[in-house]
């Protein structure tokens, strides 16, 4: 049995035009126009296999192909169909139309599973609308939603009245959750975002684990004084000091974490921010990803160690404090291991990786047996116009899912 | 002949008032109602002493003194009165003040000048609220002032109505050109907004020279990516790049300058600014102060050399524009050799320093014979609240100031 790559590129391309702009951008945000167009072209996929989409309270898609034994519970796959502003054609996109491909490969071929399957098209996976995401696998995983109708999106609308596009409503959100009785597995297939396939040409990745991640607000005070009165030795500039640490960063990485920790500063401000006054504060943010909690835990105590002695020399003051923390989510050692045997039956190169981004995976693995696969991400772009993925690779990726479904079906509660 | 120091303070006092705030800040804008108030306190001493201050074309304040010799010019004194927001009692208008005392004292003691004396306040010296400043001595020099009645104030006013409070024109303000042959020397009195007479415990700062600015805008661009799943081996992070650039500065500095070489990064914006994405540009501004043209542009020369070496290292681009260029601007030797023969009389231990501020001497020395002294500021503080300067160090340099014209005014052209 074997997955429709051609099918598969054109609803890539059909889904795409919800969203593509003129000027080469492609925005796809979440309860958008270009949002609800984009689902209404995917449910009408299942709409002409004759499969009625369900729309749960908090907006998810569910679209399921029932399997022979009622009584079981069911395979879920599926990804997101939103994107950032000015983001990819297939970040999310290529997961759910691979779900439908499996479905469609299964009617056609007049294959019927065990389990019921359902394809997943998870609600404001993204998250940078209202400020945080993966709304939709929460629901679903049952978890604190802290949304209010009166929460602000960036364009100073209320979330009440966005969420109309989907016809649901914040107090009714919860009712998506699904108990873990009713839950075989999720699997999710995913562009990498990063660039480890790609560099290594690796068609396949087998996700371990989602990378913990913990975020850090840090502000260093000196003395603003007047650049040109002041000599050097006299100063305490906030933002020397900030620069001494933040160029420290990715050594303190190198010498404590492996391949795959990062460590990020990505904003900065400084106080005045006047090019004739020596900065008198600077404040920026870190952020640490690793898969294990005690790696992340040793680069904060390193990192916070050489921002102590920087600031001691410079006669300085700093604070520095933890703003959140997601802790590291492995996936599901029985799920991981069906995905393995399938893409060594398929006789195809892969690699164990943790995923450094966030996916509804993440929360997914905190309730249901998860796995994830990986397909490579030319140049490792993501969350960009310059999003690509090669169709024999998004080939073999919705192949894998196909037999993975098909080898966890076969499988029973007890492997677990 | 000796100034008197109460009357003095209870001056600075009286114009501390005219923007003085119940929250302990003190504001006196230029052109503002607090500004024209302190500018008619200040006139109003000279109207006691039966002198009508002019009111020249730029809104410079002209309090002239008659000498014995009409055919002679005039020896000028003075400073400013704006300050910056939330700035100090002590910047420009000890030198105003100590201008005004020097004619209270010759008046008092019945001595005349051979030499006109004429006290000036410079209009709008800071220039935060327009964003360029020393109008008033520009105009004075006849320099190209680049002012248009449509330029917008910070808060959004146009020029031409802003300037009626002082019953000025934009058309008119050039008249305010004073030739050469008018004018004998001009000397001012300020505090240093520096901390290297406070730390030496020097009470008298002869200036050598107002420092060269050269100031460049810096872009670096790597490459945008998301920070969880770009492994670092595969980032080109602009802040990265960036502070390894900012943290060699003062090396640069240190190497390359002297004990009065300056060189800040002031400002810093990343993008896009996000806590999860790597940095993929940072755009800063960098400023070199030197008296030396010379060693400011080994300083600059130096510091794109360490740049292109850190880009190349990290492969990422970088532009390094100069946005603007001031040459240093040494004062007058004659004018600087009376303030030097003065001061050695009275006893009094000074140093001759260089000015890292810029001051309406720097475009006085353009034109006119120009001389600054420099008396302490209390740990260098300036620009601020807590801006102060001690009634004994105000008194010593207003009787320089006073000995400088006396010694000025034996001396003939021919001694220049």
């Amino acid at each position: 049995m074997k997955v429709n790559i051609e099918r598969i590129h054109s609803r890539l391309e059909e889904i795409y035009q919800c969203g593509r702009k003129e000027d080469g951008t492609f925005t796809r945000m979440a309860y958008s126009p270009e949002d609800v167009k984009g689902r209404e072209t995917f449910m009408n996929y299942f709409r002409k296999l004759g499969i009625e989409p369900r729309v749960d309270e908090a907006g998810n898609i569910h679209a399921r192909l029932e399997g022979e034994d009622p009584s079981l519970p069911a395979i879920l796959t599926g990804s997101h169909l939103d994107t950032v502003p000015d983001g990819g054609k297939y970040d999310g996109v290529v997961g759910c139309v691979s779900g439908l491909e499996a479905v469609e490969t299964l009617v056609e071929n007049g294959k019927k599973l065990r389990h019921p399957l359902e394809v997943i098209v998870f609600t404001d996976e993204e998250g940078f609308r209202f400020g945080s995401g993966l709304l939709g696998s929460g629901a679903i995983c049952g978890q604190d939603l802290d949304i209010r109708e009166t929460d602000l999106d960036l364009y100073g609308n209320e979330r009440g009245e966005v969420i109309k596009s989907y016809g649901i409503t914040v107090a009714d959100a919860p009712k998506a959750r699904i108990r873990p009785e009713d839950v075989h597995c999720f699997i999710e297939l995913h562009v990498e975002q990063g660039a480890s396939l790609y560099k290594s040409k690796t068609p396949i990745g087998v996700v371990s684990s989602i990378a913990g991640v913990s975020r850090y607000e840090i502000t260093i005070t000196g003395e603003a004084n007047h650049a040109g009165s002041t000599i050097m030795a006299d100063r305490k500039d906030a933002l020397v000091a900030a620069s001494r640490f933040i160029a420290q960063v990715p050594e303190i990485v190198k010498a404590n974490g492996n391949d795959y920790t990062v460590a990020t500063v990505g904003t900065i401000k400084v106080q005045p921010n006047s090019v004739n006054v020596v900065p008198g504060s600077c404040t920026f943010n870190l952020e640490i990803r690793d898969q294990d909690a005690a790696v992340i835990e040793c680069i904060e105590k390193n990192a916070k160690a050489y921002l102590e002695q920087v600031c001691k020399e410079m006669g300085e003051e700093y604070t520095f404090t933890q703003i959140s923390y997601h802790e590291p989510a492995p996936m599901s050692e029985w799920v991981k291991a069906a995905i393995e045997t399938e893409v060594q039956k398929m006789g195809v190169d892969y690699k164990v990786v943790p995923s450094g981004a966030f996916h509804d995976s993440l929360i997914m693995t905190s309730v249901f047996p998860t796995g994830m696969i990986f397909v490579p991400s030319v140049d490792g772009i993501s969350h960009s116009r310059y999003e690509f993925t090669e169709d024999a690779d998004i080939e073999q990726g919705a192949q894998l899912l196909l037999q993975t479904i098909l080898e966890v079906d076969n499988m029973d509660d007890h492997v677990k």
